[in-house]
């Protein structure tokens, strides 16, 4: 790896260990920091994983301290890793007064132009940097991988999962950005991050890749029918029809009356859980 | 009342509302908030309630978004309720440099000297006030009582139960201030709020209290090891010796390689949750 784990906090918490790590990035070329919650487990035990990307403005803590996964994942001997949603620091370009765009808004892409191409690297970082390095330091068997993220970080389990079909066993989502070429959101990072021409939007945009091809077998959505961005932005119809289109057989659900913060996240976290260690446990 | 009720915000939680309220409140002069979690209940039936007191430093929102105590709640038809700590606003004093003073820090107590006696009177607040708001204003049975709480406000959770032993059927706390009058935290706030004469400490001090009588049949207390609190500030021995002086059953349970965050009180929540519920449902 090159970079070397430094321990920013370890805590006991639900029968685990709640961590928070940083390392120099070789991809975003910063210090970056996540989180990992280990259970208590037998000496040499490797145990399967659990990805969680957050959503815009987060960072690793969010999840941590509200999305209610420690005991879920203490019962089936999960790791649950939760990264940071962007690179940081002073020598990072940003957009200060854009919650959706810059810092907090990688958005899970490798960045193009300028001035985000250097730093905003987060496609590799998570795809390729993070995992080699969890491996190396943690008790983890990356033969039995899922994914799972919220809103942006829906987004990107989806997208990740979708291009690595081999890699993850299921993949889950709360409240994902589904079709981000066809949004605001996405519309003005992709635009930014990765430049006009459309066609390079494709691999980090659910609906597309799916009509591009990719198919997963093992994909749940939880949707709040009360999310304020769900009309605009989430457009969840539209992974429906790509999944009715390809044949694929997604479960979508649409939770009546809850909306897009943790309150829904930690509500439904546990089911996810449950739901990702059925695949996870199978060897 | 005279008070008129507020919602700040209502949101869909664990098959039930996490609200957030405030309302002008006669004891405190100032203006209070709360937050209460109803789970979905029959129409017109009146549910237990278990109030959570939260610690220094801390607001209603601490535990409404680390807690961990929805699906707890719901499971099993308990109403949640969570007081801030202490008066607010411009016109309250305040020692800023403090944490454990003055506002976040009012350590349940009706304050008798200057410049405090005017605005904190968090136990007149809790004790009184607040519970006939809530009767008044969500689907609560008054009957069935129970009372929790962390640091501090295990430390009020404790004297409030035992000064009021036919109000709460059960008393728990998690890493409670159990004889704030022998420990620094302690001294200084009711050397500040309640004057030098500690004969008048002993009704807002667990261990005072059962020395002079005081006697509660179900209390349970959890207690991390690795509390960095626990050898000056909490001092959970002095609770377990007043028990067994006075022939308390109360039960105090020393959790392992655990701290003073919310890491373990989120743990340890849905088991104080479910030991609470065995008494709240007995009619």
């Amino acid at each position: 790896m090159g970079s070397t784990l430094e321990t920013v906090s370890e805590v006991r918490s639900h029968d685990g260990v709640q961590g928070v790590y940083s390392h120099a990035s070789n991809e975003t070329g910063t210090q970056m920091t996540f989180a990992v919650f280990v259970p208590d487990h037998a000496p040499g035990e490797k145990l399967p994983v659990l990805w969680y990307l957050s959503g815009l403005t987060c960072t690793h803590a969010n999840v941590m301290e509200k999305g209610e996964y420690g005991a879920a994942c203490a019962q089936y001997g999960i790791v649950f890793v939760t990264p940071d949603t962007s690179p940081r620091g002073d020598d990072v370009p940003d957009a200060p007064d854009e919650y959706d765009f810059g810092k907090g808004a990688g958005f899970y892409v490798d960045a193009t132009e300028q001035p985000w191409a250097e730093h905003f690297r987060m496609r590799s970082y998570i795809e390729t940097e993070l995992p080699g390095l969890v491996a190396a330091s943690f008790p983890v068997d990356l033969q039995r991988q899922s994914i799972t993220g919220h809103s942006m970080g829906g987004h990107g389990a989806l997208t990740i999962g979708l291009r690595n079909p081999g890699r993850f066993r299921s993949i889950s989502a709360f409240s994902p950005i589904v079709a981000p070429s066809q949004v605001p959101w996405g519309e003005k990072a992709f635009g930014r991050y990765l430049g006009p021409d459309r066609s390079r939007w494709r691999d980090y945009d659910a609906v597309s890749l799916i009509e591009d091809g990719a198919r997963h077998d093992t994909i749940l959505i939880d949707q709040g029918t009360s999310d304020n961005f769900l009309k605009e932005q989430l457009q969840t119809h539209s992974l429906e029809k790509a999944f009715a289109d390809a044949g694929i057989n997604g479960m979508v659900r649409m939770q009546d009356g809850y909306d897009h913060s943790y309150f829904f996240i930690s509500t439904f976290m546990p089911q996810h859980i449950t739901w990702h260690a059925r695949e996870l446990k199978t060897d």
